[in-house]
C-alpha cells in the first residue's frame, strides 16, 4: 500500500504543479498516470509544440514545460505509479481514501486531488479479430522502456510522429524494424519524414505502405502478423516478428473516474470555484482540465492557481485547527524533502568608511 | 482623451498579463501605474530577488519575470501612463468610464480592470518642513529619467539599495553626486556597498555618514541642503545642490481607490470570485493583490488567473451576445496587433517511397 499525504490522479501540468504547492505547505504527494511519462497532454499530443500563453514564456515547447514543472517539484520529492489507470476510489471510516488501479495497485491518502485531465490517455486500437488475446504478449500500444525490443522483430504500424519517431529510435535497438502505414504519405515533422526516408533507403527500416496489419499469427506468443497491401487487395502475406506496435494515436476517456460517485456535468467533474474547487465528496478535489464551474476555461494556467487553492484547504484538512500563514517564497527561500534549499541571496549591513 | 477596450490601473505582474490575455480576445489595454516603470512590487522591492513559485520557473528573478511579461504582450501594443496615480473614476450614462491622474491625464474605457496590488506606490518623505514647496523644483522622490541629472549637483539621502545603486548610476552622469544617510552602515547587495566604497575612494562619491538633511535653503529653485552629521550635533552646514532625491523606499496606499464606491474588506476590493472578479461596480474588475474573496491569496499566479477569467468577461460586456469559443495558442497561433505572427510549424504530409 502506497501511503501519501495527497494523491493526485494525474500526472499533467496541473498535477506536478500542485506537488510543488503541497510541498511549501509540508504535504507529500504520489501521482497515478495511465501514460508511461509525466506531461499530460503536453507530452502525449504536442511535446515539440510551442505554448504562448504560459505567463512569463513569450514561447515555450510543451515538452519544455513539462521539464521546468518536474525540475521545479523534484525537491519536494513525488511518488509515481505510470502506465496504471486509477480505477477505483474506497472511502475509510476514517474518511480517508483508498484508490486502486487497474493493475491492483493501492494508494491510501486523506486527500485525493484528481487531476486528471480529459481523462486517462488510452490508445486507439486497430480493428483485429483476436488482438486483445495478445495484448502485452507481443502487443503492445506504448513504448514504456524501448530498452524491451533490443534485438527484437518488431512491426510498428501508423502514419503520425509516434509511428515515424518511434521507428527511428527502435532502428538502432531493434534487429528489424517494419513500419506499416496505410497511405504512402505520412504527417509528422519534415526532420522525422526526411529521417524515416533515409532509414529506408539505407535498408534500417523496412517500409511497407499502403497496407494494413489484418492479423495476427502464433500461439500465446505473437509470431507474425498478417498484411494486407492495398494494391494487391487479394494478396495477404505474413511478416514475422516479436512485437507488433499499433501508434494510432491515445485519446483521453474520463472512464472509471464517471464512477465514483463525483457529480459530473459536460463530462467533467463539478467543483466548488467560489472555495477550493473541492468537489461533492468531502476529501476530493477536482482541479485543472477535469473540473468544471461557471467560466472554466481549459487552460494550463489556471490548473496552476486551482492546484494552489486547492493545497491550501488539503493543509486544512490535513491539520485542523492550525493556521496558515502564507509565506512568500522570496521571503522564506524553499527547504525541499530532499534536504535541499533554496534562498534569495541575503543583503549585506556594511560600513563604507 | 485617452480611448481603449480595457483600461488597467497598475501595470505589476497582473495588470501585465491581463494586456497578453486582452489580446488573445482582439482586446485593447492601457495601464496606469504610479511608478515610473512597469512591474509593480517586482520591480520596485525586489527587483534582484529570485521568486520559486512562477509556475514552470524553477527560479525567476523578479525583474526577469517583468521583463518577459512586457515581451509577452508588446505584440498587443499595449498604452501606459507612468508616473502617474489614478485619483477619479467617473461612470458615464452610456455604462462607460473616465478615470483621471493627479495630473489631469483622463483615460475612457467601457471596461476598468483594477490590477492595484497592495496600492499605488507613494514615496516615504524625510520631515523637513518645507520639503513640498520644492517638490519638483529640486526635489524628487523617483527617478524617472536619469538623463535629467547630466551636469547636475545631485544630493542623495538613503541607506538601502536604491540610494546605492542611484548614487554609482548617477556618478557618471551628474557633475557631483553627494550620498547622505543617518547610519555609516548600509543595507544592500554587497556588489553595491562595494562599489560605493571604491567611488567614494576615488572621489567620485561624496559620503556623508552618519548625518541628515534637516533643511532646504533656496527660493523656488533648491540651492543646498542643510545637513546636521551626528557626530557634531551643535554643526549645521549645507551642501550646494541643484537636486535633492530622498530614496526611502517607496510604500504602497490603497489611497483613492477607497473612494470610488467599491466594496472594500480587509484593505481590498471584494469581488465575486465565483465568476469573473468584478466587484460591486458592474463593468469594474479588481484582479490580483488588490482584490478580496473566500480563501484568496495574494500571489502572482493567482492574478494570472484572475487577469484570464476577467478578460472573458470583459469581452462578453464589449461584445454582447457573440459567443466566444475558446483557442488554444498552440493550435491558433497568436496575431499580434503590430502585424506580428507566432505559429507553430506546422506538420508535413509527405511521402515515403
Ligand atoms: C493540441 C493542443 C494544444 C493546446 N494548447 C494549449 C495552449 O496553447 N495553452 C493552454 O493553456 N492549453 C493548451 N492546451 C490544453 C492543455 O494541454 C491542457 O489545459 C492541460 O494539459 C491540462 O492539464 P491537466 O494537468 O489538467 O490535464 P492533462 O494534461 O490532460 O493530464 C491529465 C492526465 O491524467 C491522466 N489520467 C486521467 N484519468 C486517469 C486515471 N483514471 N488514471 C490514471 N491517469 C489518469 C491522463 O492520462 C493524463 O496524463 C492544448 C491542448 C491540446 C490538445
Ligand atoms: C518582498 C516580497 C516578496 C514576494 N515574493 C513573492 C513570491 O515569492 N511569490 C509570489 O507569488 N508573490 C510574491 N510576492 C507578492 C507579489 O509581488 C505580488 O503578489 C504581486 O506583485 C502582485 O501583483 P499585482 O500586479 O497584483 O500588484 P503589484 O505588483 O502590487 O502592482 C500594482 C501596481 O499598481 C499600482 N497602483 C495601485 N494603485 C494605483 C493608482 N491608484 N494609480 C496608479 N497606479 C496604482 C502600484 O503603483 C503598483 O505598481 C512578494 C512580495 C514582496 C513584497
Amino acid at each position: 500500500m502506497i501511503k501519501t499525504d495527497i494523491l493526485i490522479i494525474g500526472a499533467g501540468p496541473t498535477g506536478l504543479f500542485a506537488v510543488f504547492e503541497a510541498g511549501l505547505l509540508k504535504l507529500k504527494c504520489h501521482l497515478i498516470d495511465a501514460l508511461p511519462q509525466p506531461g499530460g497532454q503536453c507530452s502525449e499530443i504536442y511535446p515539440k509544440k510551442p505554448i504562448y500563453d504560459i505567463p512569463g514564456f513569450p514561447e515555450i515547447l510543451a515538452d519544455d514545460l513539462t521539464k521546468n514543472l518536474m525540475e521545479q517539484c523534484k525537491q519536494f520529492e513525488p511518488g509515481f505509479t505510470l502506465g496504471e489507470r486509477a480505477d477505483t476510489l474506497e472511502k475509510q471510516e476514517d474518511g480517508t481514501f483508498i484508490v486502486t488501479t487497474n493493475k491492483g495497485t493501492k494508494h491510501h491518502a486523506p486527500i485525493v486531488a484528481i487531476a486528471g485531465g480529459l481523462g486517462s490517455f488510452e490508445p486507439r486500437k486497430p480493428l483485429i479479430h483476436n488482438l486483445e488475446s495478445f495484448e502485452d504478449n507481443g502487443v503492445e500500444y506504448i513504448i514504456k522502456e524501448p530498452e524491451f525490443y533490443r534485438g527484437k522483430k518488431v512491426v510498428i504500424a501508423g502514419g503520425g510522429d509516434s509511428a515515424l519517431d518511434w521507428s527511428i529510435y527502435l532502428s538502432d535497438i531493434a534487429s528489424e524494424v517494419t513500419l506499416i502505414h496505410r497511405r504512402n504519405e505520412f504527417r509528422g515533422a519534415l526532420d522525422s519524414v526526411d529521417k524515416v526516408q533515409e532509414l529506408k533507403d539505407t535498408g534500417k527500416i523496412n517500409l511497407i505502405t499502403p497496407a494494413e496489419v489484418v492479423g495476427l499469427v502464433g500461439h500465446h506468443e505473437l509470431k507474425a502478423v498478417v498484411v494486407s497491401q492495398a494494391e494487391h487487395i487479394d494478396k495477404e502475406y505474413e511478416v514475422e516478428c516479436d512485437h507488433f506496435i499499433p501508434l494510432f494515436g491515445l485519446s483521453p476517456k474520463l472512464g472509471p473516474l464517471g464512477n465514483w460517485g463525483l457529480e459530473i456535468e459536460k463530462n467533467a467533474i463539478k467543483v466548488n470555484n467560489a472555495l477550493d474547487y473541492q468537489t461533492n465528496i468531502p476529501g476530493v478535489f477536482a482541479i485543472g482540465d477535469v473540473n468544471t464551474y461557471p467560466g472554466k476555461l481549459k487552460l494550463i494556467l489556471c490548473g496552476f492557481h486551482e492546484a494552489t487553492l486547492m493545497c491550501q484547504a488539503a493543509y486544512q484538512i490535513i491539520n485542523p485547527g492550525k493556521r496558515y500563514v502564507l509565506k512568500y517564497t522570496t521571503v522564506s527561500g524553499v527547504d525541499g524533502f530532499d534536504g535541499t534549499r533554496k534562498e534569495a541571496p541575503k543583503a549585506v549591513i556594511k560600513k563604507i568608511e
